[in-house]
């Protein structure tokens, strides 16, 4: 059983890498930029999308797609708070998004119009990270409630992360939250990660992530 | 391809059930009960643990297992805090843990001389409420900084928990978290789940819960 499993997860990643291939492909063809956002439950990953969408939608078109097991709250938010058009795709019980549900749901904006393409994942810090979705970049929230060591009890999602954004930093005394300790952890995992430091209701750190996106955006034309 | 995922997901679950059944019986017949605690990362899972193994440990003979992706510090911090025996289980990079992870790791203590065994799951809002791990009850915890509307988006680990924590009280006011909605939206999920509100940093809440506790496992004997 235990052979079984493994050689079905293999397949599986397989067949989603090659999905996500080609996702990145039709998506180079027509100049837009994906990124898959990830977090575990409640790190603020709506809020923080709401504030810098508000930053880049003047200067891009932008669409996202907000996964979630159920509700659709986050969705509604987005478009309510930010005026892009925000689609919610249910996962039915699914703990992560594929590259083919990813495509499923980029088909349903008019991406001939777009520059820029939010992904925000389902909240859980680890299966999410197994699956390429096609993104262009991966960007992963740490909330500095959930504490400074979660680089070392869950590596995978810091290694394939390049973006690691520490969020709700106006919280970090209440928690005891080490910013270079956690700065540190994150690199053991990714050395090259490119970290900032947020408050999404402060209006902390928000610009300098808005002004690395605007260049990545610029930089995929 | 979608059809065989299915598939292979219903024999795991099913050979899963069967080994919970198989591990349950076991700890029956030795009077252990067993608890299995969930949450996300960061929702205070070890620090309620070692507040709560603290209020207990004077009555019971309690064992501790500590699953992670990878570290083991918080096997290490149960043990300095509480005196207890705590073994950590690693699950290479699995999302969640499975009866016979369980059943393995319970082997590595004395049962004869155990009335009492926590299970700290992985830190996953998601999958590991869909795997029976042999416990007798599941006991999940929200934090506030997670936000009261975690219900409706992760529905199946409140369907399944009978215990709800909700953790780290004395910060609501600074997540705007709302109590009373957390609970209707807790209830919304599963009718008869015994909700606690607590802080174990300020100690609040908790012996409510000890007690709570302490009747069930006397009633397991």
């Amino acid at each position: 059983m235990e052979q079984k499993i493994i050689q079905v997860k293999e397949n599986i990643l397989e067949e989603n890498s090659t999905r996500a291939a080609t996702l990145r492909k039709i998506l180079k063809e027509k100049n837009i930029f994906f990124i898959n956002v990830m977090a575990s439950p409640g790190a603020g990953k709506t809020t923080l999308l709401i504030n810098l969408i508000n930053k880049l939608k003047n200067e891009f078109n932008i669409g996202v797609m907000e996964a979630d097991i159920d509700g659709d709250v986050d969705a509604y938010r987005i478009t309510d708070q930010t005026g892009v058009k925000s689609i919610q795709i249910h996962t039915s019980g699914a703990c992560h998004l594929t590259a083919q549900m990813t495509h499923d749901a980029i088909n349903e904006f008019d991406i001939d119009g777009l520059d820029l393409l939010f992904l925000e994942n389902v909240g859980n810090l680890v299966c999410p990270a197994e699956f390429d979705t096609g993104s262009n970049i991966n960007m992963m929230l740490l909330s500095c409630p959930e504490g400074h060591d979660k680089p070392l009890k869950y590596p995978l999602m810091f290694e394939v992360s390049k973006i690691a954004v520490i969020t709700k930093i106006e919280t970090a005394s209440i928690f005891d939250f080490d910013l270079e300790e956690c700065k540190k952890n994150i690199l053991k995992r990714n050395k090259d990660a490119k970290i900032f430091v947020t408050s999404a209701l402060k209006d902390l750190g928000v610009d300098e992530l808005a002004n690395y996106i605007k260049e990545l955006v610029k930089n995929n034309k």
